[in-house]
């Protein structure tokens, strides 16, 4: 059976920025990812869209989920799919819950990819992650449509905020991603309108390469690093 | 090349109780794993031989050391070294710094047990602790006798201390013991002075065994937790 | 006059498996304990009905309640309310939170119990704990219901959930259960869709048991760990 | 042009205590200070007003008002504003959320004052430092309102709650309010309904000012603490 | 038999300001206090001594020791002792550290106050508290003089330091101080090289009484903060 | 009176890349800044060196005296003095201590600068911080040698780690070193033997520039991150 992960970014570009090298190098190794976008980050995350004249809301939206699609496709991404929920606020519903459970119990996920518990630059992330990890437990209840197979339990990974020390997030995964950074900086450049972000998140990249290389004895180049929500558990203690 | 590890227990007894499933786990997957006792745990872990009469320092530290060595015999550890530096309090010298600097650089462990960080309780614990720590990184400076070949970056482990939640230690990684429960429990019948822990020790594998299981798919009985100091570094996500 | 208290718990089994020593002992000794049963943990927590065919919603929460009320039978309690919010998730609501005010100014309980602040395998526990020190505060609130005596100041325990460290729950109070395990293994023993957790539950009450008799010159062999949110008034510091 | 500064108070009575110095010496250098009081504080902090007979819920919002326009009077606060969402507990709504991002960017503010993260006494109050900190994001964003000058990124200050060790509020900044203190003190004693708390919070400048001397080797007699959300950016590291 | 109490204090005049209520209150209940006074403070916390011409260490610790006598007999100290272990920085030896331990074993006391764990003001503090701590770890030990009865398990409460935040200390104990406050201030105007503080320790007080009223229902005045470092082990959750 | 700065290195490299930018900074700006190097750091951060055929200890500590004094040259150092205590382990004595107390009086700085105050990578760092915040203390002491001017509180910046997330170390001062980052980036460049970290530090700088503008209104390229230890004492909030 083929193995799947899912991501849930909470606007349209969160996804690659943080995460991108993740979806690369699963998709390589045959997990078909699904990604869900809650938003497409139209309001908060798209000034370049908006400084161009005549722009609407409309536009921003279908230009930001054209640069995700394609990004998506630089990523090898098996599906993705746009909740359109609106952003800064980002609105979750009981209805949008219930979908995500569905995907959930569609797919039964290897692990799964979300935002930070915290973050003070955007009301979003953390919203979205607490979104992520109550569908998780709510795909585990046996009396949630009734029948259907339940949800195991799928390691959660919280993916790099902007400012990770300002979030309290603590990296205890590295993920070598050196043989996939071709694609995740493909698509990077997919997004057109935060270009001012290619450079950061390719610094952000070396860096946690230079820490995972450090923290192991391997040579390493990019990296990504994760928090991880629950203990691993594991077979033996060898690295 | 074979594999190693390396554990370094404050008193002769800790080796057993916090990480004597990993080490069967271990040895009977072949990895040689070296244990040091920085001491015998002769005043503050004894109580039960100092209540016989006419006992003496020196007859408590044979007595213990006879233990820990039927122990470490049931575990299949294979190498023990006993450094003799005291107890309450643990007195750690340099000379003994160096000497497990050597260790490290004469087996260059996959991976290296100890104590947790803190311990309101204990003492001794996180003075082994930091000890552990100091030598390792010691053992991979170029300039500690030139020539030989550093150490490279293992992980650390810290093991299970006996009140969990005062020394804010906090499990990250679970480790099924179960198949190697039998010897861990015959290892833990050789701590003769201390047999009020028996049943203590085993309800807590029985915990960890229980949470190993809800944090995964599998089904596992008896299970160590651990608190891991440095951040994973993986080649993929999939647990 | 009477003495009381006050347990809220988010499904209709919390109160037993976390907090059911603490009932059976202060009904022991004439205090008079209301239980709310925010939800019946109908979805999320009653897989074992689940498994029976024809199973309907209606069917799961008249279990569930009948089972709770023999729990809360054997353990003493004076009122058990159920108030039927839903779990997975559990739906708060205003009038229920003023409804639960009612209950505080009702009985004015010497104390409350309630769930840990964090969950991350349980979206319900933390918002039902948010929402008993809500109505707390409401209750404490001279201008909700004008000319009602208002609450004073009693603390709050709360108890402990199924992982604690992964919680961030760090009990800060020890309570001796001894004397009342019978009823509390009895109320166990009510919970039959449970019943993989009857000796989970009964060796963290060892445990406790253990770290409060290490914790005191008492002999004590059944606990429960409760975190006080508030610091506790004394009049003196003698054990 | 002229600065600006906002403070989000979560009853009509906390700007008063918790930021007073700071509104009354910015004022004094110019800065035209905004308040916006988002309840009375009608039901959960008039206790004084409703023990008189006959009172109404009206009259005490009314009251309340009154006090806290003195108050603002005595402070030379340039705008106060009345949300009125009601206390105990606080109703934000998304309305009231627009409404606050119009204000910040109506004035573009310096800086930003409002409640600590948490609080366990107070359930309004963490509620309005979210809502506060929500509104201020929004207004960074070009997609809100297409063509208005979105906000840069004014810092936010937390001023001090009631009883800050048990809110978890660790002050990073203290403001020396020495000059301003009588105006401090007039405003405090507008609060007439809550006359216990005058001198506790005399109490509270003096402790913060001798910090601030100790801190520093200035002479400062009284005080403010804030807890800084964001990095100070500075230009050189002279204090 | 006489209950008994040990205040662990690093200068001569911390126990006065920090422990002062909880000595006289105990005191007065029929607990014998030994307060143990590793340095007088002599160098780093006696300036107004210093200031005057032809000071030498010797008066200055003479007059310290005076002070602290002074201030002892109005608490109603039952035994005073000097180790003169030099202050800034406080010299523990490991012979000390055995003095310590046999005062615990001397006098078996129900309850340790001392210093907090971490203070960034003074060096000292911490170097006590981990003394404190390490010497009624080793008074446990059955190993230590074999043959004298061992130490139980005192609870051992950490007093506040001079700027609590600061220190990450969090009081989770109120003890209600008034019935002895004049005694307190009488002990705290022994000071007289540190009058500068008399006030500021009043407000502490004032302050601590405020939040203990407000954390209860009585009517309470002067208040000490404490911290306690291990669970409270209780027979019921009555307040 | 010229003003002054104080940096206290652990090793002889780590005022450059820690620091280089705040210390050309201060320079220009007329500040007389101190560099105390604890060590060369000849045995743990010279493997390039110690690659060199036939290298003994004393000409690694000659090449990195020369190296840290020609980067010294770059930023405008005003004095450089070398403790010369050895590394892994660093080796603070008692006499040190009073050397540095004696600079912190000789110069009074206006601020001080030092190293995080964990690092599991380094035992060295968090020894020299505690060293160095000790003596700031000590210098405070109106007892040790008497008659000299006591030291005021100069404010205590903790420098960015190697990893650090790893070492809680959390940066609440971004300082903009922008003007500067040419003098830091030569200095860097005198560091001959830890050529692989040269970009690795370019890229730190990178993004604690951006983070810097991303927190203020500003144009800011290249940025050191600074944790205070002691809170800002202000006399306004307008950043």
């Amino acid at each position: 059976m083929q193995r799947t992960a899912l991501v849930i970014s909470a606007h349209s570009a969160d996804f690659v920025w943080r995460a991108g090298g993740a979806i690369a190098l699963h998709a390589r190794r045959g997990v078909a990812v699904t990604v869900v976008c809650l938003s497409y980050g139209e309001r908060g995350e798209s000034a370049k869209l908006w400084r161009q004249p005549g722009m609407t809301l409309e536009r921003v939206k279908a230009d930001r989920r054209k640069e995700a699609e394609n990004a998506a496709g630089k990523l090898g991404v098996a599906d993705i799919q746009f909740y359109d929920l609106g952003d800064y606020p980002l609105h979750v519903t009981e209805e949008a819950l219930c979908r995500l459970v569905d995907v959930y119990r569609a797919i039964h996920p290897s692990f799964v990819l979300t935002h930070s518990r915290e973050d003070p630059y955007n009301h979003d992330h953390p919203v979205a992650t607490d979104f992520a990890q109550h569908a998780r437990i709510i795909a585990q209840a046996h009396g949630h449509k009734q029948g259907e197979k339940v949800l195991g339990a799928p390691p959660v990974f919280l993916f790099e905020p902007h400012q990770p020390e300002q979030c309290n997030w603590k990296p205890n995964v590295l993920l070598d991603i050196t043989e996939v950074w071709d694609q995740k900086r493909a698509a990077i450049e997919c997004m057109e309108g935060q270009e001012h972000l290619w450079e950061y998140y390719t610094r952000v990249a070396l860096q946690r390469g230079a820490q995972a290389a450090r923290n192991s004895d391997r040579k390493i180049t990019y990296g990504e690093g994760y928090e991880n929500v629950f203990p691993h558990v594991v077979s033996d203690l060898i690295p």
